[in-house]
């Protein structure tokens, strides 16, 4: 590497007892690393767009290769993402959600200062599927309501939420503000109900086709999906899967030893 | 559709009330929902073939595109996965670990049948990076420990954790039975150390072609990946990155509301 063009890298190269580490590791580790600082202290302002792949390879010295495995990396984790023709962007910082405690998403994400909606994207009685039906405790086939919501969080997609209720209780639901109220609120506020707890599973899947268009996120785009069974006085009362965009969203949870 | 060619569509079709419901869903979906069944139900094993998309159509009676995207949605769940050239299989059931309690990831497979083992990718020095620097409590380039390690279930690649220590405990650390101990418990049962809990976040990426290739997906498989930082006596100790295989791996736990 040809150090000293940039100014972040001479810092790296030369100064610091951090860059006399640093620069023991490989070339494009070197590089990601500088970059990603330069995101995660703000240099590269969130939805700025970045330099192009010919200045930063002016920039660092380095070939076009070593700059685009620096950057693949940086896309897989979520902290850039290109847009075809225009060039790579800085995201956002992943929003998180305090998993220790049981929370509808509004409730958890609103005292942190986001906005959230909710677009109802289909409210109705559907025959309950073999999962449905085991955890909802009702009989294959009987009519279940399901109600699929596209959740934003300031105004911008984060997940497709789809939640089954006994028919009368979801029909009940889908007369209240969805779009504007967290459903557990309403359960407990409105109908005198009273959570529990919720029995949540967590994977990664790759987006499938509908997912990736209400998510606005590239096909197969990882996501990570929820399975959460949620009781009133220890009866099952809501199961939901949740699927949240994985380069925007996070839980974050403290787990005791014992 | 043609009922009555395959059996269990005939049977979804005709008989049971369960049936009657399913058969208001779009075509894919009910023939998703069949396979669904046939491999929950165990009538198609843990990785045996599945039938070939022809075969499928005959037995079904629907189009080529039909078969397509009921697979497609098994597959992006992960129940089932192509072997180029060969044609579709049957994934095994999703492996979980309950995130209740903070445990090694032998310590929670072992009491549920599992065979566990990890191959010790790299044991070494490094300057620790800002992130982990910030999380140990040292300063940016201090020199830590990393241990990487490949860790199998059943003898199958599941997680790659890369770990990091204080460096006088990581070299200690790197003495000992690693490929079959967890680094808690040598930590508490031979160092006498008191772990006391762990921050832990959660989000899904990508793989990386290192993790592709390590684990055994294709790349850009949709991995979890975990931050966790773990305390003894309130005192920061181990700071992870570990990345499980989303067909393979799942995080359970419950979660109360107050």
């Amino acid at each position: 590497m040809r150090a000293g063009r940039d100014p972040g890298l001479k810092r790296v190269d030369e100064t610091s007892e951090e860059g006399a580490a640093i620069a023991t590791l490989p070339l494009y580790t070197q590089i990601r690393e500088v970059v990603r600082r330069r995101i995660l202290d703000g240099s590269y302002a969130p939805h700025s767009q970045m330099p192009s792949e010919a200045q930063m390879m002016e920039a660092f010295g380095v070939s076009r290769i070593t700059i685009r495995q620096a950057l693949g990396d940086l896309q897989k984790e979520g902290l850039i993402f290109k847009v075809p023709g225009k060039g790579s962007f800085v995201s956002k910082p992943k929003a998180f959600q305090n998993l220790s405690r049981l929370q509808g998403f509004g409730e958890a994400m609103t005292p942190a200062g986001y906005e959230t909606y909710s677009q109802v994207l289909s409210a109705r009685a559907v025959p309950a599927e073999a999962a449905v039906a085991q955890r909802l405790q009702v009989a294959p086939g009987e009519k279940v309501f399901e109600i699929q919501r596209l959740r934003h969080l300031n105004r911008e997609p984060i997940s497709v939420d789809v939640s089954y209720f006994p028919l009368l209780l979801g029909q009940r639901l889908a007369q209240e503000d969805l779009p504007a109220r967290d459903i557990f609120v309403i359960l407990e506020n409105d109908y005198g109900l009273h959570l529990t707890h919720a029995d949540v599973s967590i994977d990664a899947i790759s987006a499938t086709e509908p997912l990736a268009r209400l998510l606005r996120t590239p096909e197969d785009a990882p996501l990570l999906r929820i399975e959460r069974l949620t009781f009133a006085d220890d009866q099952p009362l809501d199961f939901e899967y949740l699927y949240y965009r994985g380069d925007a969203f996070q839980y974050r949870l403290r787990v005791e030893r014992s």
